[in-house]
């Protein structure tokens, strides 16, 4: 029950500043101001119950940043400014941004480290240009510190906000830091730019979140160098609207034993995600991302007569007129008694990145708490938020939802203070 | 981990043959020859790990009486037996009925306690004439009796799987064993059918479970006399579609901290069930039975801002086309981030008897695990299967079905044998 | 292809000022400024092909009064002015109603003829105290002619925009002209306050719509005052969502010869309207209204294997989250070749008030055209707008919208001008 | 008003024996038995007012050849024959096949002319081995002349059911008759099998329909030949599930001058057909005459302010668990008065073959009386049927349901004889 109590202001470095960052750092303006509730953030509204039967809240449990605390800031290759963000991806209404519109202005981005071979739909105007990855590297660490000097910062973490990159495998390059340092001087094609985030901000004692499918932290040398500097990192791939539907209901179905012979899951989305993943090769990054899930929480190896067979398809489907309002509709074929079947029809009208803030929050305060605590590499118990989360000894991950609700709330008790 | 070792055959009695119980009979028929799966059953393909990391089935890790030593029979006002219930009913298909029709045929129930005034809609041809509750009390208690010695069984429980009584409340004459006594030999109308065959279970040694909504087991007089007599109970209302989604659902929004400011359920079937619960007498029974679930999930007195303000409404229609197939369509509008609404539909598809068929079956099994165990009383580890479960205190049921779960298993490895 | 060209202004008088009446004026006001387009109107955006193969805007081809042209006003029981209305029924965002407000608040609704008889679930406040129907339809009449003068108008229609009143028969009171004047003079509860004001609005030479369900205009005593003074009518209620969309898709499963065995509506809505409907006794009305247009389309007696059986549910349910947007869920169970069953589900998210205005609005202007080319009582080809067309020889209506649609069009074609 | 009365029998030739082709076969037996209705059949069913306000059964009206004068028989690559192929096909159930088993089991199905180059997914056992294009040809002709004679029929029509082949494009082979002769002894590789299949068919005096998306009646060769040799011909693509719903709704849609703004659907099916469409060469194919229809309904020239601007997208996908069933999953975004949206989701749970027997049937009775009518060459007044509607002037096809459907009574009336 060791901590470091936290003083003083904690940076949130987002590389990325588009919708899902925007609309993170509005909501906590507009929280700050009274303006609205962080409504989907454990670290601000839940509640753990220490074993006296009298739950309590998370943010008295343990030593948290303070919203108030926190300054933003972050990496763009196409926004001028918070404000502009938001109103490009049109995810809050005029009734929240007109009175943060000030604030949000000043949220201006630095220059990104942005590569289109990486997301060849987006076309980057502020971009870095210094002449190879090593470079870029230290001026991405240049960056941080010049970060943490002006904005009188104690503590800096980073959430990656930014785009699926194009599929990827892990290589020689990455198999140790060495290895992926030598590949950063030589300029190797095979780093992603976010490769190149993480190993900036974990040379600067930065811990990171990776919200996207990419192959950012899920890596030897980047576990190596996490561990090295007694860093934590979570990832990947903030688990929103389908996907943490899915792993509500899949442990639901498993619980009573109900057979699941397909499971068909469509996405439609007009934002600048859905554009981007309309290129196969940045499907493929996310579609690997979103299969995984089922098959932890059902083991078919465990229940073969009822997992057995199963047919997961995942389809994801760029369509404009939904802007970034996400709808993913699935389509369950169970069986029941005998083998009857039987279907459930699951539509979510959701909103990817109303869904995504309160995630990228929780990431960076329960990170910034982790470092405090002493707490270094993977943090398997984030597991919750994620889509394919990272573990410390590259086991399968534990997908269920409620599993990894009691993995979150039993570390968040042995940090207690409250 | 005390357990008397099950030998000999179990007797399961079904007040009321329908659909439900002639699935029920026909599903364990199959199984026993090899001609289907007990899909949706615990007690037949659950696992529990009792701590070492090693699922174990549940059917070794506890002493449950086999299918093979199951013995069925029951009451019903209308089937002359199985078969014809079962063909009646739609449920099964000739695929599974014809290779088991002598058998079905020859479960003929006895002849029921009925009373049009708390059914409405049916009509009894096979009923009792005996002249009075008490008389029905003890021609039931003769049945039981009979059954025993008839069929050899070493053990009896009783499974309610009859129709929905028109909606009545506790009472001064439930409140202890004397004075439900007294109501009997007054012949006093308040007493519903399904209380005169608790009473002849519970006077039997035999315990009880109760399928449906009806006031049979929930009343001081029923647990008075189940504690007195050291028989285990268990209600009410089989958790099957809708409400299943529903306490699956709910703890999943929750645990994201999601607000819920709407919950619209609608349900058509067309069955018999269906058309009892038309009648709005009968259909208030079963409203009251569906709308507590969320409460419990959610505590919007813990989370006011959350859940203080849902609008909770369930609607069922009988709707002829649809048969023994149950559709359940729900609509939950739920917020995020600053209060930005999204909506969730669910429809499900689902086949009723078929989802209440397994839990019948564990129930009655696990009911007999319990008597043997020495456990009278409620059986609060039961409420993983009832829409309403029944507590020993009293207190509010935890709805949460990964809760349930938790509890079921916890006292299944209390009671471990394997 | 006579026709008395429109000239000066068209005063449209709205009984019920509140969603769709304040959704119409403020839509009707936003064209007129180019702020929006009133789309959903024939008259306004649709187009005819007089035979030549070019198709023609209805605008040049039928001598329509002008948006310009129009002047609004009306009664309600609760609304102060149109602003107020517009905004409380929260259809329209700021974005249009703030540069309206000026207008909008203008308009001030004359105190209205109100009885809680009829609408229990509302209390008006801005009711006359008239002692007796026969002193309100003097006031109503009084009103009118106030209404002509201080606004200049040349002609004025009256489209009932009100609540949906309780359930009632016509009876003798209805026979005839001379009856139900002695049953206004007798103050009998028979007379429903939509009557006194349909009997204003024809002793005025007033064209009336009737937008609800309620017993306003299909009433011999209606129809021969209005056949007497050359004046056209229009009812009732209009075909906004769920109706609409029976309406097109039973004809496409006849015209291919797909039988249905079931069709189950489930409407949800939140606004006045839903909780004025939530009443048992205003339902009835409104039920009535909805359930008998599959049978004038299927015509179940000339396909009785295809259309015979057909199970019919409507249901509708108050559920204030939804406000002014409704959710229509239908059901449909077909079957196509050796009986085989199909589904179908469509879940309709409108918004009721925006589905109304352009109906209402075309109603008002269509009304005003029919009453210039002499065409007296009941207008058949209006029907394309209501849930439950009122037909000149009190013949079934034909409620399949192509062919509603075909019969608009052959009027408007007779009337051309253009 | 002119036709020759059909006697003797009526030879139905179907190029693919698979689901479609045996539920067809075994619905028109079955109809032939009474032991069942073909249903969705407007030749069987379907009624016509002649202008005295009296609907006359079709069968009536024109003269139809009987169910019981037609003889069917076929080509397969792979099914045995018809019985097989019903009962891999998973359509029908045993209480309509075991009824009819010995006469389906005697349909024995040619061996095909196929080619793994356009139907990559299927390896065909039954195939000719003929040597080159031309033979096949002649081959294919034999085949008809020997049905012809074997089973003494007086008159043959083709129904193509096979596969959809995979995406081409007409070329200068196909420019005219000659062209195509010269690619056939060329052993082009442009030449589709199907389109071997309509040159033998049309070369024999054989009228034939198209049900599948392939290029095979739509090519100036074939048109040539259809109208020199007098025989008519229909394509393509039968009208079943999605499509079908598409091409009601959106006229009703366009009736009300509601704006759409996309249009997003979904479609998954487990079939042989879903299958080949797996593969994105034969998607492209159907994809096409999927997408054609929204445009022809909607005029977006006309109208641009309401369909200018829609995203149509069309998606199939193969999912196994689906079997034969279709499932069709629609979003429709909509927008109306001043532009506010709304939104209409279609689930539509279809039987593929049992849509697509009766339409198959249709086409080859009425293609017979247009034969006897002497109708030749492509016949407009099909494109009913039709997803992709071949046009005789080369005009875009008229997609609207509605307008459809009055053409094919037009049609009928015209041949009028009853």
């Amino acid at each position: 029950m060791s901590s470091s109590q936290p003083s003083g202001r904690l940076g949130i470095l987002l590389p990325g500043l588009g919708a899902v960052g925007s609309t993170l750092i509005a909501g906590v303006l507009a929280a700050r101001n009274g303006l609205g509730s962080p409504i989907g953030s454990l670290s601000q509204l839940g509640r753990v119950d220490p074993g006296d039967g009298q739950q309590r809240p998370i943010r008295e449990l343990v030593d948290l940043a303070s919203l108030d605390d926190i300054v933003f800031g972050g990496w763009d290759p196409i926004t001028p400014n918070a404000l502009e963000a938001a109103r490009t991806s049109g995810v809050l209404g005029a009734e929240h941004l007109d009175a943060l519109s000030g604030e949000l202005e000043g949220i201006v981005p630095m220059d990104a480290v942005f590569d289109r071979a990486w997301v060849s739909r987006l076309d980057g105007v502020r971009v870095k240009s210094t002449g190879g990855h090593w470079a870029s590297a230290e001026a991405l660490i240049d960056d941080i510190a010049r970060f943490h000097a002006e904005h009188a910062v104690d503590r800096v973490v980073m959430v990656w906000c930014g785009s699926t990159e194009a599929f990827s495998e892990p290589c020689e390059i990455h198999d140790n830091l060495a290895a992926f340092e030598a590949a950063l001087r030589a300029d190797d094609p095979r780093v992603a730019p976010s490769q190149i985030y993480a190993y900036a901000a974990l040379q600067s004692d930065v811990p990171v979140a990776n919200g996207s499918p990419n192959l950012m932290l899920d890596l030897p040398c980047m576990v190596e160098l996490a561990e090295s500097r007694g860093v934590p990192i979570a990832g990947r791939d903030f688990k929103t609207g389908q996907t943490l539907m899915k792993t509500i209901l899949a442990p639901g179905l498993r619980a009573r034993m109900l057979g699941i012979r397909g499971w068909y899951s469509t996405n439609i989305l007009g934002n600048r995600d859905g554009y981007v993943l309309d290129d196969p090769a940045n499907f493929r990054t996310k579609e690997l991302s979103k299969l995984g899930v089922l098959e932890s929480i059902l083991e078919p190896d465990v229940h073969p007569d009822l997992y057995g067979e199963l047919d997961h398809v995942v389809r994801i489907n760029y369509y404009p007129p939904r802007g970034d309002d996400k709808e993913g509709w699935d389509n369950i074929d169970i069986f029941g008694w005998l083998g009857y079947p039987m279907q459930i029809k699951v539509d979510f009208l959701c909103r990817d990145s109303i869904l995504a803030a309160p995630i990228a929050l929780d990431l960076a305060l329960f990170l910034d708490l982790a470092h405090r605590n002493g707490s270094a590499g993977v943090q398997d118990w984030l597991g919750f938020y994620l889509k394919a989360p990272q573990t410390a000894d590259d086991s399968a991950p534990d997908h269920d939802l409620f599993h990894q609700l009691g993995a979150l709330e039993a570390q968040l008790l042995e940090w207690r203070v409250g």
